[in-house]
């Protein structure tokens, strides 16, 4: 929460500006706007034959859970240069893109998430610093219950429905937490794969 | 450029902070760690029979080039929401969104562009405030020296070569600022349509 100017240090305001449409933190002494916008998470789904990689997370939130390595994208970077990046940092693995495999919106923190489908390139691989342990998975041993987040049981989900098809077309869609919804999060898939359940 | 810290007001210095390995802007009195990362630029692509609508720019920069409807994703929307609304907002125009066409970083200036293809709903389309005018194109009727952004002219030009095939796969990649590349920019593509010159 924004409460002082970062360019001139003056208490900052919510306010709509001039010529905008929506509130925002807004400095009255220097006149700077901040706008806030939503953060890129960027990774790859590491496959190697048929087993996929996961990495046990060593970070809160979902301490203890299985994840495939992502993270923020930085400045400076593409989101094929930061998949790989956290990639190496979590997992100490690397890995060849093949494509962007899901992109999903998570409106209600704010955030995107870029995942892309990747072959691993050696068996090298060890846990990093924000990683208990990591493992190669076959699909029936992937721990679904202990999956960290919607957006990644999900892209797991449909990733081993779309291996069976033979295809890899762009899947994604919106994850909302919402109080409504069984287990709390209502999944809206833009174009979802033949037999999924 | 961050020089006091948005949460308590007190001078930010940059280092790498502990356990990370990037300069960041830290707050050495409240500890609070301020990331920057790459903003998402969302846009439509709209299209009515052979015809693609473009916006002439009433704001810098690149006043009075021509563009496609796009602008900054935000918070608490979907990439999706946020093209529709940019439409909306830049050309006054009613779209269906048919896919995500093309996704470019542009990592000089930290930025992701996602482009989607849509539909114009209806005729009924005119200047928002910050287009001088609105207009539909024939291909050949492009504006291609007037364009304002390598990113848009690329996406069209893409979109053009697929039409001709008939498929509209995701296309992408890296558009970089550069001094030794011919026209400042170098462009690299994930993958190539066949036929592209």
């Amino acid at each position: 929460m924004m409460k002082y100017c970062s360019h001139c240090g003056s208490q900052v305001e919510i306010r709509v500006p001039e010529g905008d449409n929506r509130p925002r933190h807004v400095c009255n002494t220097c006149s700077t706007v901040h706008y806030q916008n939503p953060k890129m998470v960027v990774g790859c789904i590491p496959v190697w034959e048929r087993k996929v990689l996961l990495c046990r997370r060593a970070i809160e939130p979902r301490y203890g859970l299985w994840t495939v390595p992502a993270g923020f994208m930085e400045n400076g970077e593409t989101s094929r240069q930061g998949a790989v990046r956290e990639t190496l940092e979590e997992a100490c693995a690397r890995v060849e893109v093949e494509g962007l495999y899901t992109l999903f919106n998570l409106p209600h923190i704010n955030q995107v998430y870029l995942l892309f489908r990747s072959r691993l390139l050696d068996l090298d691989f060890t846990a990093g610093d924000e990683s208990l342990e990591v493992l190669l998975f076959e699909e029936q041993q992937i721990p679904w219950e202990r999956i960290a987040f919607p957006v990644i049981r999900e892209s797991l989900r449909l990733f081993f429905v779309d291996r069976e098809a033979g295809e890899f077309p762009l899947r994604g869609g919106t994850i909302l937490r919402t109080a409504e919804a069984s287990k709390g999060y209502r999944i809206t898939l833009d174009s979802a794969p033949e037999g999924l359940v």
